[in-house]
């Protein structure tokens, strides 16, 4: 052990790790392409005195902090970097509370998200934000990234669900910041600020959600197209209807491909583009809506549509989309990118990240948050070419620049982190990246706060 | 004219006036209790540039901005200081864009709310956010305060409509904050942090607005109740129930009163608590809902309850609401209180006003948007008693601890500006007190906007 971290391990005993093999495990995030350091020491705190200690301890001695949760981000942002501790909160992953009078609930940052979705569900409530991670991911990490999902087209994303966090912050102090009440505007919001902040402002130690009533039973339209422009007008008119979607997702033909290749489902024999469209309006509405969506889908062009009958069929329907990754995995390394366009973009920046998977021979699957304008193109790095990652990092760039030119941000709730660090200074100019860092200098003095990420 | 003012109203020509009968009436917004001096000069942009102009001269000169938008505020966040220019954006009143493809709109800082609301009508687009001021305040002004209204109990506040803002910072930048698109997690969320500063932050000069599908056709339920307990119970079963209701209001007997005294109208014969609900599920499920909700009245106790049958009845039934403001003004003058508790602790709340009143020896009638745990006592202060004024002062900063004490916020949706400046400090603590004026010294190195308002 650094002779430095001596004082620190005294204080948190077993909370502090320093074998190499289990900090080699906490050294990144599922980052393909973003750059990491062996970590000095691993910190798993049991509770907020002892992040309160670590922080102390860091600004004590100069020391970066780098806080994460399951580490299933996708942009570096929980990357260690050089001489740094890692802050894990894996160990703090209680749910303190769920009240059903005041529909919240109080968690520790370690808590998975699928756990906290369960325990809801046992109360008749809610917590919508359902990242693709949310088996594995962890509340706080949902909070770092202002992780988003399938329903926040209807439902938001974490920051609206975040009333309040506990926090350690500056130089080593414990605040409390938000409120538990349904509404509240005394001073500035900073809760909003630090979701999403991605570790840069301080460590989460504790957080109170804002929770809904258990959603009514989805039901699922389908539709095949033969271009994107024509699923395209298929997602605009969802939006003119006045029909709010609970998830409205498509997969271009290199997603379909890939399934098809891997498990012979014949997805891409029934057309190149699919979308899938839920709504969760309860009983008669529901019926109502399924058919507008029918609709949508028939008069932009449909080459083969259908309402899904039962609850299975739905879910085979969805299954595919959930197999577009793993079944890119057994092609290469998948680096996921995330942009997010105006809603009238979409098939135009698809039709941009096809030419440029043309322009540097990769291949690159869509797959999108239609409903959003949210786009993940899948760049596939094959296992055997070492210079593919180059053309790879270049793809991603340029539609990065795309997705910026077209009106878009960098990225849609996946983060800044490392990857996208470039194209934020570009979506935002120099104002307003000095915004940040102002921000940052006043609210960590210190600079220990995941120091060199984000800006 | 002030020498010193002379280049800027060169620049300006008639957006800046000096005029003392004009700059009297732009000297306070309608919080009553808050003090306000007269403008050194008055200036309503033409547009972001003259707004820009303006913060540069101001910067340069040491002169502090008050920005404004109707003056409707109720906190004296918008009340003239001591050698300020008020900045006013009614000349900025364009709605420049609606968008009914991405379902957003850009408007300037002067579009009054209810115009927005209109004309978002006509594209079958609706603007949720529905302060009580909505006729007059402008959406400049709702962002100043992240204002809210009825309907957000079940569609949130301004906050979690305005996705972006063009605003003038630091000294003298014009910067675009946050997005157009309908997701996106590119940096801190200063657009968040800047709705709800109260104009301390820079000038708002346009902003980018998330809209939602027209709402349905809502339907009325009305219960009256013998006492606060028992409406409290009933409020606690709708949330119970998994509906959402779009409203849920609570007048007490203190409102029922002032309203029979104008009007005659025998309300306080029925009961001396009268909640109001609706619902806007469209179809059959709004039907199914209102049922729920009359059951939710009927089990908890009501006196007297039923859904209205048709549209015209509803509205008389609401009208009782919007009375109630201007029969307590025939009594006296009226200080607004805001404040938010855990919905559990609405009917403990209305019970610590009564003490507090009847300690005090004033009139506090109180009306709340329930399902939030919003409440707004309304301390009337007769005409004739001056020292009354103090009480009532007293009274507002016991009801203010009263809230903080039962876990509320000291102020739900009318802001900080100088009426709760205490409460704030109380409710936040030192530490987090600090982290906002260190965000206020980053953002405003000049210290010239707004200064002296909310911290």
């Amino acid at each position: 052990m650094n002779e430095a971290l001596k004082p620190l391990a005294q204080t948190l005993g077993t909370s502090l790790v320093t074998d190499p093999d289990i900090l080699r495990a906490y050294a990144h995030d599922e980052a393909v392409l973003a750059p990491f350091e062996q970590p000095i020491a691993l910190v798993r705190p049991k509770n907020a005195d002892e992040a309160l200690t670590t922080v102390k301890f860091c600004v004590a001695n100069n020391i970066p902090l780098v806080a994460r949760g399951a580490g299933t981000g996708l942009s570096g942002g929980a990357n260690a970097t050089k001489g740094c501790i890692v802050v894990c909160f894996e160990a703090m992953n209680k749910i303190i509370k769920i009240d059903p009078d005041e529909r919240i609930a109080i968690v520790q940052p370690g808590v998975v998200n699928d756990d906290l979705r369960d325990a809801c569900a046992e109360h008749g409530l809610w917590y919508p934000p359902d990242p693709a991670s949310a088996p594995w991911s962890t509340i706080g990490g949902n909070v770092g990234t202002n992780a988003g999902g399938l329903c926040c087209v209807k439902y938001g994303v974490t920051r609206d669900y975040v009333l309040g966090i506990e926090a350690i912050v500056g130089k080593g102090e414990k605040v409390k910041l938000g409120r538990r009440t349904a509404k509240g505007v005394a001073g500035y919001d900073l809760t909003a600020l630090f979701v999403g902040s991605e570790g840069t402002l301080g460590l989460v130690t504790e957080i109170t959600l804002r929770l809904r009533p258990i959603q009514s039973a989805e039901k699922t339209v389908v539709g095949y197209f033969d271009d994107l422009p024509s699923a395209g007008r298929a997602a605009a008119a969802v939006t003119a209807s006045g029909v709010s979607p609970s998830a409205l997702e498509l997969l271009d033909r290199y997603c379909l491909k890939a399934v098809d290749k891997w498990k012979n489902m014949g997805l891409a024999d029934e057309g190149n583009v699919l979308l899938l469209a839920r709504t969760d309006a309860p009983g008669e509405q529901g019926d109502i809506e399924a058919d507008i969506l029918l609709d949508c889908f028939e008069k932009s062009g449909s080459v083969w549509c259908a309402r899904s009958s039962n609850e299975t069929e739905a879910e085979a329907l969805f299954a595919a989309r959930r197999l577009v990754f793993p079944a890119l995995k057994l092609l290469g390394s998948v680096l996921t990118e995330d942009i997010c366009v105006p809603r009238t973009k979409v098939a135009e920046m698809c039709a941009r990240i096809n030419e440029v998977a043309a322009a540097y021979d990769i291949y690159i699957a869509c797959i999108a948050h239609v409903g959003d304008g949210n786009l993940h193109p899948l760049i596939v790095i094959p296992h055997d070419e070492e210079e593919a990652m180059d053309r790879s990092r270049e793809a991603l760039e340029q539609i990065v620049d795309h997705a910026i030119e077209l009106g878009g941000t960098v990225t849609g709730e996946h983060g800044v982190g490392l990857l996208k660090m470039r194209g934020l200074a570009k979506e935002v100019g120099p104002v307003v990246l000095d915004m940040h860092r102002s921000i940052k200098n006043a609210l960590d003095p210190a600079n220990i706060f995941n120091p060199g990420k984000v800006f």
